[in-house]
């Protein structure tokens, strides 16, 4: 497997876009990757794209040809990937085993998903079917309150308190609102997050990421010709993928990610370092305490600490490791096949050192974790300075 | 590039099963895969799931660990890739890359669709989604009635008539009345298939393929280590996908698909054969002008000349070269996301020597073929024994 490094990357904003569909928002993202670097579309020999829900979203099927074409990267293969919330993950993760084994030199992966043409009760409806439809769903769960659950449990073990959840909400809104791209740029204290309206106890509004429209794109290429394409190429270090029971009621425990652990393990191993290497991460906050569990799956801080560590600043844009600098799914928003890739370019961004007023202060070694349902899917990805 | 191996496939009968729902097809068929070469489920690495419209179908998204963790094939990678009906052609194509490649040595592909569960008004509205929603199809237009204006500008330019088009579902009926696992098991005549309902002029109910349910699967592994796990091997000579518009009136001409010609130009060159070297073929007969089509784009026969290709007899079961033995979509059934592993698995068999009544006289070298949509994405395969 040789070394593969992303030689550019291209987002749009994350919000609500009355006006652009699915393909804007994809063509979009692509046309703003193709624009930072020097590759010529005609070299890009393949075409991934991630999309959670675009056919039960927009009525459109069959996306991945429908966007390929439409950026003009004609006849090439055209894939999209279906992995949940972690689709475009999985995509970037495909991506890269197709140039890291030869096959080709470059690929294009877009990441899309138009969200908020459908009532809130539709698409509560369309995100609850990466949940396991015939068990927790029909029975009456959403992914509030499956995550609610998983709240609940956490708090159980390990005494975690709605305040560590909230503090997470307070972090990401601090640094989100740092990012001209997010979704919500909006500052929020302590006491606000706490008296964010229920949602699923013990969550409240302010523990959920956002409904959002948006794309993102990356372009990836062997790691010894990408200095030809772009002056701040990334190395890719480590990527895996893994997976885990779709059905919560399947796993053992609650309070932990089977398939976060595995992909880490992976992604670790294959990039040589281990998890007092990373400098900073965009971890999947789809709810705060997801981000809790993730920071302790990943081995940032022991089991049961992640509140804590959350807490007390670590995790700030000032801190020893910020998370989610970008603002996270709360604050930058996720729409949902869109994060995986989203989640790159903002580690891209970082490594190269043009994040802006929310530029972390060690910013060569960085980590994505993608996750799909409530843990059935898990990409991690590790980047660094080429 | 390393030589790559079918080593075990499995398929469920095509039909309505109103018993099983998707996720036991799709067990029922992995199951039956497992059992047919001696690879232990531990040593599955990767796993690709082949399904277009499962979420739409039975509400149930995040398919791939859904089905690769109920099939006892803990934690690896599971990705689902979606591609209109060349959903599972294009996993395979995925999955023998990741071999070839050396990134992998064990991959197991699975394609499955539920169809029957639905109405009928609700199956087309699904099956359109993998046309242009925004034009072709808010416009009116159906699959039937897209294939219906390819076939009326076939006969156009180059003469083709009715009796061309019956001659092909006449061939295909007389074939699946042969397989044990086939859908519609029923000989039609030529009068009949004229006399057929109209659907959309000038395709009649005979000369489209059925709404069914069904499943099938397969292992890939290196081919210089097929021996230890089956002792009838199938070597994947080449494979190739390629895309177009997903939209019919973005096509300079709609009587020839070019996903299908660079996807069997990149096969043919792969593989080191070209179409007089092809014994036997399962072609995507989603409308009989649809394998006219594609027996003209893959070189078996000049272009114009498919339709007096089929009435002559060449391709049936004892013709010169046989195409869908296996009845095709047309008899043996089309549960879109199983398609594409479907031929893979039919093409296999006859190789194997395995056919039963509808074994080919020469079956050493085989082509598959399944299409996407109206054209925008394409998978050819060529197997060959080992």
């Amino acid at each position: 497997m040789r070394p593969v490094a992303v030689v550019a990357a291209g987002k749009t904003p994350f919000g609500a876009f009355s006006g652009l569909d699915l393909r804007a928002l994809a063509v979009e993202a692509g046309e703003k990757c193709l624009a930072n670097a020097r590759v010529p579309r005609e070299r890009i020999q393949s075409f991934y794209l991630g999309n959670f829900a675009g056919p039960a979203f927009t009525g459109q099927n069959h996306l991945a040809p429908y966007i390929s074409m439409a950026l003009g990267l004609e006849g090439i293969p055209a894939t999209r990937v279906e992995a949940a919330c972690a689709s475009s993950g999985s995509a970037f993760f495909h991506a890269w085993a197709e140039v890291a084994a030869g096959i080709y030199d470059f690929v294009m992966v877009v990441g899309v998903e138009k969200m908020t043409s459908q009532s809130t009760a539709r698409t509560t409806e369309i995100l609850a079917s990466a949940g396991d439809l015939a068990g927790e769903i029909r029975a009456g769960s959403t992914f509030a309150s499956l995550f609610a659950m998983i709240a609940r449990r956490h708090m159980h073990e390990f005494g975690t308190k709605k305040e560590h959840l909230a503090a997470v909400a307070v972090k990401n809104h601090a640094a989100g609102a740092l990012n001209p791209d997010a979704h919500m740029r909006k500052v929020i204290t302590l006491e606000q997050a706490l008296a964010g309206r229920p949602i699923a106890d013990p969550l409240g509004l302010y523990d959920c990421s956002l409904i959002s429209d948006g794309a993102a794109a990356v372009i990836l290429a062997p790691l010894e010709r990408a200095a030809e394409f772009t002056a701040n190429p990334v190395r890719i270090l480590g990527v895996a993928q893994a997976s885990d029971y779709v059905a919560l009621d399947q796993k053992a425990d609650i309070t932990t990610f089977p398939a976060v652990r595995r992909a880490a393990e992976k992604a670790y191993q294959m990039a040589g370092v281990g998890p007092r290497d990373i400098q900073f991460a965009e971890l999947h906050d789809c709810f705060t305490i997801a981000e809790i569990i993730a920071t302790e799956d990943l081995g940032f801080t022991p089991r049961g600490c992640g509140g804590p560590y959350a807490m007390a600043g670590y995790t700030s844009l000032q801190g020893e490791r910020p998370i989610n600098a970008s603002g996270g799914l709360k604050s930058k928003g996720h729409p949902v096949g869109a994060t995986g890739v989203a989640q790159i370019c903002d580690v891209v961004q970082q490594i190269r050192g043009q994040a802006g007023e929310r530029q972390v202060a060690r910013h060569s070694l960085g980590l994505a974790q993608n996750l799909g349902g409530s843990g059935a899917t898990c990409v991690v990805s590790i980047l660094a300075e080429a």
